[in-house]
């Protein structure tokens, strides 16, 4: 039944909805909305536990149900679409018709075909602000909000038997024991939170990022200069959601670029990003000083009524900031930072992003698309992090911040990068101030530049670090990393390198619901209850096949050994020894403890003997 | 000319001497010792970079030096003998005889043969101590210790030509800039540094353990239950230290123990640590209750002999402590502690190893072993992490520390196991006051125990980070812990792992041989220098096939594009326009200066115009 692992490149192969080997998808319902259904993932324990399954978050969607038919021409049911229009506050609009320029004037016979049952577009009624900012502010409870409170309650699914405590540093952050739809509301307003979610990615099953909530991981993905197929982006997307991506950005550059972003939104069950300047850029021929504001704003709003959840949007590199990254080591290493610098340097001009951006927060709030405000100047390097230009860069993104709060638009930053141990927590306490709170998203950051072909690795350090400081998400670094497009192996590596970080963090914070998945585990590896261990960890596959490696047989798998130590080395043996006796050194400080209160009780004089 | 990676599961295929892809083993004299050959491993760049080559830490051995001829019969070259002999306080004996049951009782025809060419066996003079710690109290400074004096000196050999200065923050540590061999000789006295070199392992070359120098990895091999050949585990020890190992424990069971052991010795050009109580336990067909303090007293002599470098010793479960872990959520984890407890429970008596640790000390300091006190009761999952009974085992190992010092017996401390972020600094902090500095030597700590088959990771993180906080050695974790043996793989990522953690840490505390290699990469990877990239990356080889999977022609490793971004998105080139922008921003800025300054001259009154 388990799904065997994709062939190490993308294979556009049937999409299946297969669950994680050992787990179960259940849904919980809503309370105010009835209709929802909050999907979690469940491991049941063998009997000898004496345990309630586990439940774990779960990103994956429906292609860990096995009740659900995949069918990606008819993408993932559009749930939301009632919630949405059922707001009074949007409008079907006829949408911008697709040119010829959006799929990268590809030959017809080179076409990617369009996604078969085009949606209507939703779009703000004139004036209205229809995104979860504003709700929130005025108070109201959204079925998004009490999506993501029931989904962030494990326990409430789980209820753990053995209560593992609150027990963290949490740097103020406050998560609550039991967080409420109106947490998430008052979180939401504060703008210590958002929910990605496009009023026309009806498909999506809303998640919250934030730093009082469980720690995100987003997964990048995206065609190459040759062609891929749209079953293979969807497949790519697939896969890494089953792996525990929160978020998937679509990374796409080259051809067919508004024809795959169909596809994946169609069929995405996660918030979707990109980086609308990409496409931009391939609209003009790759020429960055061919790029103007009014092409950009087209774009913007072709992507947000396709359904993009949040964009990635560079409007803090400044023209003034520019000549601080000239004596780098590694100079601009952001993408879209390098394209909005020599635009900025050809015309001699302000970034238009930054100049345009009260224009760029009116699209963005009538589709209610999120900004990830981008770190163009992030340093590339050890020796480039936390320089001048990336903290120039951090205090702009704290003042478009509020900016955009003005406009009732959601608002994540994004940050660094490289950056050495020691320094890791200067980023996050300056976000925090310069940004107000914002949600901060930080690509790794990677530790060491030494070790190309262990990113994931190098990062997943730096990564777990600025989670449990306060990154809400962190978006992963696979191994092929600075030398080549990730297969599917490497993708799976880095979301479970992210993962790992994201755990990580929640349990250095205190996270509720964190330990009691390393608990359960522990308990299971104690017990020798190997198949429960393999069900729960990260990744059961893996965990068996290592096990299987040494120990194959069926008999091994109920053996109360393991391959390590062997029978003669048995700890859970030499544990119950130690259980009897510390049984009878109690008794006997009881009988102890009796003598004394006798003693007192007949005077207590020293010398005098007791008797007994 | 690559040597190829050896098949998954190590084959005793001949072991060849080849560099690791792009470097050159160098070597580097002494002063006081002329005689010292103190090697490193060079990486020359590409003419464009105008860079001296880059020098690296190399604990390979001659197992990268292809002038070597590799025979694992005749073993190393014993350069160490005449240092050792030429103190005049060891004398040469004859040895215990080895016994039957030191191989397990192996029938004859299974014995693996003994190492052909026995050295004769060296101990202290009656009365001497022949330990590193004696002579640094003298005042004297060793050959071991200007070698590792040298050796420390990254900077020496590669003198940087881009300086990256100080910057870390070391939490106590005093790294110096320049290593000195009386710097050494100070830190071996204080306690604060180790050593490890059995007066009879002469094929040592000499390295250093303690926070103010480099961070140390250490690698675990031994054969299993499975009989494994000698020229197997040797190549087992060969391969980790290839990958970066700066030492190795054997931590075989089974039979033929004690001969293979004997071939490790000889050909291992690094400090060999064991456990000697898992061969004793050998010897008493696995009873723990048969132990006795002779027979453990024997085995000791038996290994030191052999030239065994640090022997872990469990002397700080004592029996007082064991029913603090009756509550555990797995109890005790650890072979030697469990056993001990065993042995404890079962007599109810105090440790041996503790009521004789005055007579252990006697042995260690006849031949120079050092301690590695073993944290028998260290936490097995993230649930028993920092409980009293971890810190109450600590508080004796501090004890126990004092006692070594006083017989002159070097001393590192072995440290936690499954520690969750936010707990990691207390247990650095703790081992520093309560140890008095004795350097820390940790498995790990894994972070979450959520991920079996990924634990390399779970581990690197908490390795990264106390190895910053002040640990002096890493234990590696490999992705089978918990599930199964290593392979050739296995060994390979735990290595990359944990020297990615020790540099990380390296780079965090500010060490100032640290930063040169990351910039020098950063360099070489900005400057679309691909093949310096490779060379200098940590694993030259999977650096290179990863980037060949995407851009295999050999045109694009001299493309000034990567394959992630495409030439149309070439941070590069925009750097270029930058610094062009700068420059003149810089001269306008002149200008202005200058303006500024004909004006003050001019008088300064506001509103009168200034000609130029």
């Amino acid at each position: 039944m388990n799904k065997p692992e994709p062939p190490s490149a993308f294979a556009p192969s049937a999409i299946q909805s297969t669950p994680i080997p050992g787990s179960r998808k259940i849904y919980v319902s809503g309370c105010a909305h009835g209709d929802l259904r909050v999907p979690f993932r469940e491991i049941a324990l063998h009997p000898s536990a004496q345990e309630p399954p586990v439940t774990l978050y779960d990103p994956s969607g429906p292609y860990t149900d096995p009740t659900y038919v995949v069918d990606i021409d008819a993408g993932l049911p559009r749930l939301r679409e009632a919630w949405v229009r059922a707001r009074g506050d949007v409008e079907e609009i006829a949408g911008r018709e697709v040119l010829a320029q959006d799929n990268g004037d590809v030959a017809p016979e080179k076409l990617t075909p369009p996604f078969p049952k085009q949606p209507r577009v939703l779009r703000a009624k004139a004036g209205a602000c229809v995104t979860q900012l504003e709700y929130a502010r005025q108070g109201i409870i959204t079925p998004e909000m009490e999506f993501v409170a029931i989904r962030e309650n494990l326990r409430r699914a789980s209820s753990s038997v053995h209560g593992a405590g609150r027990d963290g540093e949490s740097f103020g952050a406050s998560i609550p024991d039991f967080v409420t739809p109106e947490f998430v509301r008052s979180e939401i307003a504060r703008g210590r939170a958002i929910i990605p979610a496009n009023i026309n990615h009806a498909e999506l099953e809303p998640m919250i990022i934030g730093r009082n909530f469980l720690t995100k991981i987003n997964a990048n993905i995206g065609n190459s200069a040759v062609t891929s197929s749209m079953a293979e982006e969807v497949e790519k997307m697939v896969w890494a959601i089953r792996w525990g991506a929160d978020t998937v950005m679509d990374l796409s550059t080259g051809r067919n670029i508004h024809n795959i972003r169909d596809w994946i939104l169609r069929n995405a069950p996660v918030p979707i990003g990109t980086v609308p300047i990409y496409q931009a850029l391939e609209k003009v021929g790759g020429v960055a000083e061919d790029l103007t504001w009014e092409l950009f704003a087209d774009t913007l709003i072709e992507q947000a009524e396709q359904g993009v959840d949040y964009f990635t949007i560079h409007a803090g590199v400044r023209l003034a900031y520019i000549h601080l990254t000239a004596k780098r080591v590694t100079g601009i290493v952001s993408r879209g930072g390098s394209i909005m610098a020599k635009w900025c340097l050809a015309h001699h001009k302000e970034n238009f992003l930054y100049t345009h951006f009260d224009d760029i927060c009116a699209i963005m709030r009538a589709y209610d698309v999120s900004f990830s405000l981008g770190d163009g100047l992030r340093p590339g390097s050890i020796a480039d992090a936390n320089d001048a230009a990336q903290f120039a860069e951090l205090e702009t993104l704290g003042e478009l911040t509020k900016i955009a709060w003005k406009h009732g638009v959601q608002t994540m930053i994004e940050g660094p990068g490289h950056v050495p141990m020691h320094k890791i927590k200067e980023n996050m306490d300056k976000q925090l101030s310069v940004c107000g709170e914002a949600p901060f998203y930080t690509l790794g950051p990677l530790t060491t530049d030494i070790a190309p072909g262990y990113d994931h690795i190098t990062s997943a350090i730096g990564a777990a670090m600025i989670g449990w400081f306060g990154t809400a998400m962190l978006c992963y670094v696979t191994p092929k990393e600075h030398l080549g497009l990730p297969d599917a192996k490497d993708v799976k590596d880095g979301v479970i390198a992210y993962k790992i970080a994201a755990h990580a963090a929640d349990l250095a914070k205190g996270h509720p619901a964190a330990r009691a998945w390393d608990d359960a585990l522990s308990r299971a590896r104690f017990e020798f209850r190997w198949e429960d261990q393999f069900n729960l960890a990260l990744d059961p596959e893996t965990a068996r096949a290592f096990h299987d490696e040494t120990l194959p047989k069926e008999a091994h798998k109920t053996a109360h050994f393991c391959s390590m130590c062997g029978p003669k080395f048995c700890s859970m043996k030499i544990t119950h020894d130690v259980r009897d006796y510390a049984k009878a050194k109690e008794e006997a400080e009881r009988g102890m403890a009796e003598m004394s209160e006798r003693f007192r009780d007949g005077g207590g004089e020293i010398g005098v003997p007791v008797k007994s």
